[in-house]
């Protein structure tokens, strides 16, 4: 059994007793384990109308997920696609409805009716005030005369359970329920059937294929039909609603029937905020997994006009974490990109000696490229040198636009060029360490300082230190010692960059994937390229 | 593609329409598609820190259902499992940063650090006050040296976010995302690899196999290890982390990886709740998809200490609707049951007149089984005349116990009686009859009437009325008619049974699923059983 549970028998209180301790004691249960499984609110004083749904399990959140101030009172759960006993739907009367009475709110299956109603006629045989409402708001079969109660159910919970909290009477709950039934339709849209525990899966649908109008037992759909895309999904889900969706505002549960992803669900959201056909559905519950089918991959489209009376209640805050709320469908709304994407020209400028600096260690990386390729084989593409050079002919080619004579511009100038022509992770980090210490030269720090904060930067940003197999273990040591001369920093630089060899922990970078041994003996090509740098320069 | 997206090139833009649509408002993006993917708070002013995370898109609600009050400023979403371009990550920064700075939140991936790390590099050029911390909570390869940032990344988001909310600076809210960031641990188990959208799903974990230590991007989890249940695997997750949980409280994140389902996941949680191992941990996050895998049919735990620094910003409301809330691990309290479940015995008294009637009835039924079992093979299963014999002659032996002499009591005992006797939906039927009418009876009404009430009932929790083809056509006529004597009612309770010879309009029951033409021609069993029983009684 692929599946995360312990065994069959104890799929459903394992996972209550779940629910419960994660909910931070706002639910408990009545002591009827294994027959009798009922979650209840703990903050209930029985002084308004009761509200008690149920029925199988495997429609998670539903219904346990869902009682909590302003929704259930308490939901009486079945085993899996099981009605709960008429004892157990007895139970959960007795335990939660005081002198206002209670509302039964049951999903039309046969088991469901029977049961809950039996159990009501016995509650009232003790004085109680019971009324039951039997939601059938599935249209998948237009000329079945019972149809099934789906996801539209919660629009049941969720108007009555505001109505319920705010003191309303029994009569009062239950007539706002019924004419949420009345006015509301459902329909389901699948790519796959559900795995129930200890069963088989049924492969009833096969790939390309969808089902439209399936039930949320595993019952097949009225039709299959070939799946097109996300858009086409919904439009057939909303063609079959298209009739039950009048003038005026209406709002729509989009519910998740149990592993549709969270990516796939906002598609279907967007499908449904952008339909002609839905042009009158002005609010959204979802998308979310409401009442789901255990591990369907499908979705369900529910609607209800909104009014002047069941907006509030569909809008007022609730106790439990599964209801996502009622929000309004918004266009999107767009902002204009922010300036400064482009970076700004710098406005070139002349210095001999720095155009003289660069060019020649262009040329010393132009030259340096089959042997720093040969070494980067060693432990990784064997493009280091390639990459280098490519940067160093873009560099030297651009001299005239650089401004020369501005250090600051000048640092950031060859980090955005870096990262245009050099490609790939060293680009990338090469251009951070440029523009880092061209940052820092602009707050006034002098050259080896801002060259320093340059290192630092793309340490923090790269993950790598000294001691890594990188180039940083040339470029730190030579920094470091530059203030002494560049012939110091020349000689630090090469202690540095020969040490790579020895080192087998290659953190950052290819090299990380390399075996141990194929890289002893080596120098890191990124920490040779920088000694090489330096000697020259000394 | 069996997912509900349209195409691969525009799956993330959908999406993130989607959820713009579906927020009511609270989000708004930039113009920038299909490049640049930024999600911003509309609700934004720039007095305090931003707060920027983002990444490769697929891991959803993470990171763009995250941004609202108290959690985000902005996501940066890339492709699916693609870093998002320096450019998108600039274009963020500089849409929602002011003067109080903004902190990136980075997982630990290469291309997430570095173009996060360049685009804020640019940002500061701008005089920009930007940090940025690298999420690497992942404990799956404990001697790798940068751990993946998986779910914890939701503690920093979190944390970071309730502080920025309250005002605080650029530097307290850097320390406190980076202390957070040294203190947590997280893993990952699954059954299954992802779909990545445009590609062939990789076969890689067999059934009956798990994969612990998994990455968020479908990279191979650390060991294979045999699946055996949810307890197991729970344990397996938790002995990994128990090195990492101190002493004092501790927060877990319970994540769901994409398509396990709510009750899986509530399983799950049980397992957590109650383990030994996790004795430290107190408070729980979820279970609910944070930072999910596409569809990943598996889980994570991410843990933290609790501290009086963090749990107030642990415990702080937000905006976004995906952040499920902490609440505190609290053992199962269960209620007792109700008094009442156990029917009350009734207390037996004689009345001869009615005892005879009873007899007689029962006796009547019991000699017309095998024609009323050949009736109902035409409509259904064949068994309605065995399934009254059984009834009757379980009435017949309880003769003695019954209270004859009190109608209320009597027709309360006879539903009690049929509901445990007679099984069925029709014995759960007849017994709602019974005990409505006892309840009838008890509120006064007269004996006509009380049936009357009692037929209404079943007629409202069945779900059949006139014309439906069950027994209450004759059942009802032969009620209506009984004030006027037992002989119209018989006559009545005839013609209504005969007439459902001709109604092929099967509403209720098993007769609803045979083809019309086999019904024509025959009584329904329930109906004709009725009219005997009254004829007997005339």
């Amino acid at each position: 059994m692929n599946q995360f549970i312990n065994e069959k028998e104890t799929l459903v209180t394992d996972a209550i007793d779940g629910l419960l301790e994660t909910t931070g004691g706002a639910l408990t249960r009545l002591d009827g384990y294994p027959h009798i499984k009922v979650v209840c609110r703990t903050d209930w004083d029985k002084s308004n109308v009761a509200l008690i749904s149920g029925g199988g399990s495997g429609h998670e959140p539903a219904h346990a997920g869902f009682v909590g101030a302003g929704m259930l009172t308490a939901a009486v759960c079945g085993e899996v696609f099981a009605s709960p006993s008429v004892d157990a739907v007895l139970a959960g009367i007795l335990a939660v409805t005081g002198d206002a009475g209670c509302l039964l709110i049951v999903k039309n299956y046969t088991g469901d009716r029977l049961n809950f109603g039996l159990a009501a006629e016995r509650a009232r045989a003790f004085g109680l005030k019971v009324s039951m409402v039997v939601v059938d708001d599935d249209i998948a079969l237009p000329d079945l005369p019972q149809p099934r109660g789906v996801a539209g159910t919660l629009f049941v919970h969720k108007i009555a359970g505001a109505l319920a909290e705010t003191g309303a009477d029994l009569d009062t709950v239950t007539a706002a329920a019924s004419a949420a039934i009345t006015g509301m339709a459902s329909i389901g849209k699948s790519l796959d059937t559900c795995t129930v525990p200890g069963s088989a899966k049924e492969e009833r649908i096969a790939p390309g294929m969808a089902e439209l109008g399936l039930g949320i037992h595993g019952e097949a759909g009225v039709q299959q039909v070939a799946f097109k895309d996300a858009k086409n999904a919904m439009d057939l889900v909303l063609e079959k609603l298209e009739s039950r969706i009048g003038s005026g505002p209406h709002v729509a549960i989009l519910n998740n029937l149990g592993s549709t992803t969270p990516l796939e669900m906002s598609v279907l959201a967007h499908e449904l905020a952008t339909s002609p056909r839905a042009a009158n559905i002005k609010y959204v519950i979802g998308p979310a997994p409401l009442m789901t089918s255990l591990d369907m991959h499908g979705f369900s489209v529910s609607v209800l006009a909104v009014d002047d009376s069941n907006k509030a209640q569909l809008e007022a805050p609730v106790g439990p974490a599964a209801w996502p709320g009622m929000n309004a469908i918004a266009p999107v709304q767009t902002r204009p990109l922010p300036d400064g994407l482009s970076p700004i020209k710098p406005i070139p400028s002349s210095n001999p000696e720095t155009r003289d600096l660069l060019e020649r260690c262009c040329d010393l990386l132009l030259g340096a490229e089959q042997e720093l390729n040969e070494l980067d084989a060693k432990s990784g593409d064997g493009d280091t040198g390639s990459t280098l050079a490519t940067a160093s002919r873009a560099l030297k080619a651009r001299l005239d636009d650089l401004p020369l004579a501005d250090p600051t511009q000048l640092f950031r100038a060859i980090g955005i060029e870096l990262s245009q022509t050099m490609g790939g992770s060293s680009g990338v980090i090469l251009a951070i360490f440029f523009e880092a210490t061209g940052d820092a030269c602009a707050s006034g720090l002098p050259m080896p300082k801002a060259l320093l904060a340059g290192l630092n930067r793309i340490s923090e940003v790269g993950g790598a230190s000294e001691g890594d197999r990188t180039m940083i273990d040339a470029l730190a040591p030579a920094l470091k010692a530059l203030p002494d001369g560049l012939s110091a920093a020349s000689g630090a630089a090469r202690n540095g960059a020969d040490a790579t060899a020895k080192m087998t922990r290659a953190k950052a970078g290819r090299a990380a994937y390399v075996p141990e041994e194929n890289l002893i003996g080596f120098n890191d090509p990124g920490a040779e390229a920088v000694a090489r740098l330096f000697a020259h320069l000394a």
